[in-house]
C-alpha cells in the first residue's frame, strides 16, 4: 500500500533503523553521491548538541531511504548520557524547540487537546522509554475540565496514556490510543517510544522527532496497526530514542568487515561512530571520556553478494531474526537519563510561562 | 439522579464501606431488625468459605443499605491472607464459579468478547491491586483474532488494560474504558479495584463481585464518573478486594465504644470482627493463628447524636477527610496474594477445558 | 538498659510519634511549663523553612520525652510536599548544611569513608522512602579504590546499600549494616528510614536528623535490634521522613477531642497542625493552597483517665495495635518528591566542589 | 593465580560462556575428541528434561574448558519457556534433587544456616534473575531464633540478600556477603545469578548448579571479587540461567560461518541449536511449537586465522566489548517464568516435609 518500504530498505543494505537520518547515512555511503533525490537534509550545531533535519519530500525519497515521506529532526549529543543536568536543561530546551515547530507546523490551536503516549513495555527494560516520560509528565487535562471556560483561555490540556502492549493487552496498541483519541477530543498525538539504530553509538544519545508517526514493526516492541496521521485522523508526533540495534545489524556489520567490503579509509571513519559506546563513569558524573583506542588495520577479503549475506545472516539468527536485540547492560540508567529530559522537553513545550494559579482554585 | 446515597449512609451511620455485605451488616446491627425491605441475603459455606449472596432488589432496598440495585457476591476466608496455595486453588475455583453465574446472568454468548480493566494506581501499593491482577491474565484476544474464523468456535477473546487513574493520566478512568470497549466491540467489562471495608477484619480475606459497577467515589482511588452499565452500555461485573479502612470509620468506631452506645454484649460480638487483622506468620506458612486474645471490658458512657459525631470526626480528619486511609504495613504481601487469587479465578473461568491448539498454528 | 523509653511515653500519652520535636511539643502542651529539664530547643527560620534544634542532655531529658540523649534537627517546610524544583534545591541545601554539622560534630576525617543505608521494604509505598533515597545517591567507594593513593587525597568514599525488611531477609537490619561496615571499614553510617509522626499534617513535609540512630521499634518497619553507636561502633547519623501515623495515634485523638480533655482555645491551635494534610494540585504544581476552612465548635465531654483511654484504643485496634497505619493515598507522590530532596541533600554533602577528574582515569 | 582462564578459553575459541556443558561442546566440536583429559560428562534424561553433570576433575580439565575445577550440573527444557505449571513443578523438582545432591556432597548439617544471594542488577531485566528468585523465597531464619532451641531440632534456617551491583552500592558484591555470612554464622551460601551462554537456544531453557562459585567477569554483571568457597570460607552453591549472549559471540558465529570454517554437515547440527529461541505464544500456553524452518546451505570461504577473527570482533564492538548483550525482546516474561521455577525448587529442597507448628507459636 505504501510507497515506501523499510522491509526494501533492510532486504537491500541488511540494517534496520527506525532513525531516517541513519538511514540516509547508509544509503550515501553505499550509493553516494551525498545528494538523494527527494531527500534534503539540513545540519545545525547549537551548544553541546548538534540537530539534523530531514525531509523526506515524496515518494521517490521514501523509497531510496525506507522512510514516510515526512519531517525527521534528530538531536544528537554524547552529553545525553552524562549526568550533568545543566546540559541536560539545555538539550531539553533545544527538544522542546523542536517539537514547537512541528506542534505550529501541524496548526495546531493553543487550547487544542493533545494526548501524549508512552509505548512500550513497562516490564522490559530496553522498551521501557515511552511509560518513563508518560510517568514524569505533567498532566493538565483535568484541571482544565474542572475550571470555567473563561479560565481556559490560552492553556492546552495534555493527557497521557501507557497503554502497553500487544501480547500484555491482546488490543493493538494503536486501537486503544484511536479509542482514547475519539473518547476525548484529542487533537494530536504525541507518541514516545524506544527506537532500534543501526549503531551502538547511538543508543540513548540521539533523540528522532518525526511527523510521520509510528508504523509497523518500528520500534523495539511489536505493532502491526500504523500509528499515524492516516490511522488516526489527526496529526501524529512521535518522539523516539535508540535504546537497542537489531542483532541482524550487528551480524551484518561483522560480514562487511570480513568480506572487506569497504576500502580502509571509510572503516576508520565509520567504525569509531559504530564503537564508542559505553557507560563511562566520569561520563555519568559530568566529565570528559578518555581517548579512544586506536583502531586494528583490517584485512582485505573477497566481497558477498546481497542474497549470500542475508542467507548468513539469517543462519546466525533465524528462524527469529527480528526478536533479538543488542543493548548495553547499563541501558537502565541510560534511559533514566533521557527520560528525564524527554519529560522535560514536553513539560517546556506545553506549560513553560503558563500561569494555572486561577485555574487550580476550581479544584475540589 | 441515583435513587441510592452512599453519602446518605455515610451521613447516617459514619461508616465507609464498599462491600455491600457489610453494609447490610451495619444497618442491621445498629437498626433490626434482620430482615431489611428490598435486600435479601443467602449463606452458603463450601469447604474453607463462606459465600453471601446480597440482592438489592429495588430503590427502598438501595437506599436502606447505600448500594445500587443488583446482585453481590462476597467469598469471605481467613485462608486468603495465608501462603496455602493448596487452599488458595480452591477459593479460586469458588470464586471462579461465582463469576461465571454472573457471566450467564448477563446472557453473554460464548464468543463474546470481554475487556478485563485493572483500576487503580500500579504506584501506591494499597491501589495496585486491579494491575497486579491484569498483569497475571491470559489474553488471548490478538491470538484469536489472526486466526480464521472457523477456529474461533466456542473460544472467548479475552483483552485487559490498567488505564492508571485521573491524576497520572488526566483522563477519567471511565473515559478510557468507554473508548476501549467500543473501539474493540467489548460486549461487557469485568472491573478489578482496591476496596474500602469498614473493619480490618476485612481487609484481603473477602472478595466481592457484583454487577452494579463502580460508582463514583466508591474504590481506593477517586473515580468521579461512573463505570457500570448505564455509562457503558454494555454489563460491567465488578471483582473487589478491601484494602484499606477509611481513617473517618476507624475515627467512628472510638468514638462509638467511647460513647458506650452499644451494649456491652453486642460490642462482644462486633469488635473481634474488626480486630482480628495481622499478617501472622504461621498464616502465611498455612498455618493456624493461635487462640484470640480476649477483649477487655468497655466503661459505660453518655451516647451521642449523629450530628454530633460527624462534626467531632471532621475535626479530626477534616478538611481531607477522604484522604486518610488505614492500613497493614504488610499491604504488599497481602495484596500480591490476593491478586494470583483473582487472576487465577478469572483464567479458570476464561480458559479452561479451552483447547487453543489450532489457533495456535496460525501465530506468526 | 536504657534510661529512656519510648514505650512509658506512649503509655503517658497514647502518643506515637519518631520526631523529638512533636514527642517535646506533646510533653509542652499536655504539661505545661514549656521548659523541660534536659531538654533545649532552639528554633531557625531560613527561606521557606522552619529549622528546630532539639537537645536531649541527659537520662533526665530523655525519659521526660521518650527520645534517647543527643541531637535533632528538624527542617519543616511545607514546601516539601510541592514540586516546586527551586525551592527544593533551596530545602535540600538546608539539609546537607545540618548534615555538614553532624558529620563534623562527629570528627569524621575528609576521607573517612561513609554507608548510606536505605533502611524500609521497597514493596510497600509508605516504607520505601530509605531505598528510594539510594537510588539517587552518587557513590563513589569502588572509583576511589581503583585510583592510586596520592589522587584520593581529601576525597571521600560513598557506599550505599538498601538491606531489605527482616520478614524479607530473615536478617536483623542492624546485623547485616554490622557486618558490611565491618567488612568495608566504614567510618560512619547515615540510615534514611521512612518515619511515623502524631500528625498528619507532617507527613512528607518534615525531615529529621539525628544522632541517636534507629531504635526498636522506631520507624514503619520493624527493627528489633537497635542500629546506633553502641551497636555498631562508629557513628550513627539518621536521616527521617514521616509518611505515616499510627492508627493508634489518630484514635487516641479522636477520643481526646471527643472526652473535650483540652479547652477550646488550645484545640484551635493545635487541630489544623494535625489536619491540614492533603495532596493539593495546586501544591504539587507549585503553587499556593487555597485558604484552611474554619474549624466547627466541639462539644465538652467528661474526662477519661489513662488507663480507661489505652483500654479503648486497644479495644478498637486490637490485638495488632501496631501493625495498622494510616497514610495519604497520594503517598507514592509525596515521597518521590522528598526522596529527592534528601538524595540531593546527601549528594551536596559528599561531593560538592570535589573534582573527581584525576581518579576517574583509572577506571577500568 | 588460578590454574584456569576462562580469558584464554574466549581468546581461543572466541565464545564466552558461563555454562560448563557449552564451553565442554566447543571444545570437542573444534577439538575433537569427545573426551578431554581431566573433564567427565554424563547425561541423564528425566521426563521433560535432560541433565548433565561435567566433572573438572583437575587443572589440566580446567584449563581445557576454561572451568574451574568443580561439580556442575545442568538441567536442560524447552519447558522451562513455557507456561505449564505441572511440567514447572516437574523440573523445579528436579533441580531441588540436584540442589540436594551438592548440600549433601557438602557435608552440610541439617541445622546448618544457609544464606541464599540473589546477584545482579534489579534495575536491568536481564540481569534480575537473582533478586527475583529471592523475592519468592521463604526465609525462616528469623522465625527459628525466636523459638526455643528444643523445637528447632532439624530444622535448617534460611536467610536471603539481593546485595545490589557494584556502580549503586560502590561495595563489592563478594564484600557484602562476606561481612553478612561472618556475622550470622551462615554455614553455606547458594548465589542465583543471570549468566551468558554461547547459544540464543539456551536462554531461559537451561539451569546450572555448581560448586566453584561466581568467578571475576563471570555473569551477567560485573563482579571483579570472586565469591567462592576460598573466598567465603564456606562452601558456596551457584544456580545460574542465561539469560543474555555476549554481542561477541554472536558476531564470532557470523564470522565462523562467512569463513566456512566448518565442513556442511557440523553446521546442520549447531546451527538449530543456537537459533530457535523465540517466545512462541504456543509455548507460553503449554503446546507444543511448530516445525523448524530448513536451514539455506552455506557458502564456503577461506578460512581465518585466531588473532585475524578477534581482531575483527574487536573492530566491530571496541572499544568495549564485554558491554553489549544480545537478549530477546519478551526476556522479563521468560525470567519470570524461571525465576518462579529456581524459587520454587529452593523452597522445596529447604523445607518440604518440615513441620513448623511448634516453631511458630513463639512468634511475637
Amino acid at each position: 500500500m505504501q510507497g515506501y518500504s523499510e522491509k526494501e530498505f533492510f532486504d537491500k543494505y541488511s540494517v534496520r533503523t527506525d532513525l531516517a537520518l541513519e538511514a540516509h547515512q547508509v544509503v550515501v555511503e553505499r550509493e553516494g553521491p551525498p545528494e538523494l533525490p527527494g531527500v534534503k537534509v539540513e545540519t545545525v550545531e547549537k551548544g553541546q548538541a548538534v540537530i539534523n533535519r530531514v525531509t523526506v519530500e515524496n515518494e521517490m525519497g521514501a523509497r531510496m531511504i525506507g522512510k514516510a515521506p515526512g519531517y525527521y529532526s534528530t538531536i544528537e549529543s554524547r552529553e545525553l548520557r552524562t549526568h550533568n543536568r545543566e546540559v541536560h536543561e539545555e538539550l531539553a530546551r533545544y527538544l522542546a524547540e523542536e517539537l514547537e515547530w512541528f506542534i505550529q507546523q501541524k496548526k495546531l490551536g493553543d487550547e487544542d487537546p493533545i494526548l501524549v503516549v508512552g509505548l512500550g513495555n513497562w516490564n522490559a527494560t530496553p522498551d521501557a522509554l515511552g511509560p518513563r516520560v508518560v510517568q514524569n509528565l505533567m498532566v493538565t487535562r483535568h484541571l482544565l475540565e474542572m475550571s470555567p471556560p473563561e479560565l481556559r483561555h490560552g492553556l492546552r490540556p495534555i493527557a497521557a496514556i501507557s497503554p502497553g502492549v500487544l501480547g500484555l493487552t491482546g488490543i493493538e496498541t494503536g486501537e486503544i490510543i484511536m479509542g482514547v483519541t475519539e473518547r476525548i477530543g484529542a487533537k494530536a498525538v504525541i507518541c514516545i517510544d524506544a527506537l532500534a539504530s543501526r549503531s551502538v553509538e547511538r543508543l540513548c544519545s540521539t533523540i528522532q522527532i518525526s511527523d510521520t508517526g509510528i508504523n509497523p514493526g518500528a520500534g523495539v516492541g511489536n505493532k502491526r496497526l500504523a500509528i499515524n496521521e492516516e490511522t488516526l485522523g489527526i496529526p501524529v508526533i512521535s518522539i523516539g530514542v535508540p535504546t537497542v540495534v537489531h542483532a541482524a545489524t550487528i551480524v551484518s556489520d561483522a560480514m562487511d568487515l570480513l568480506a572487506g567490503q569497504k576500502p580502509e579509509s571509510d572503516v576508520q571513519e565509520r567504525v569509531p561512530q559504530r564503537t564508542t559506546f559505553q557507560v563511562d563513569p566520569r561520563t555519568i558524573m559530568g566529565q570528559q571520556p578518555a581517548h579512544q583506542p586506536q583502531q586494528p588495520s583490517m584485512p582485505e577479503q573477497p566481497s558477498l553478494s546481497g542474497p549470500q549475506k542475508r542467507q548468513l545472516i539469517q543462519q546466525v539468527l533465524e528462524p527469529y531474526m527480528g526478536s533479538m536485540i543488542v543493548t548495553p547492560k547499563e541501558i537502565d540508567v541510560l534511559i533514566d537519563e533521557v527520560a528525564d529530559i524527554v519529560a522535560g522537553a514536553l513539560n517546556i513545550a506545553f506549560h513553560e510561562g503558563v500561569n494555572y494559579d486561577q485555574v487550580f482554585q476550581y479544584l475540589t
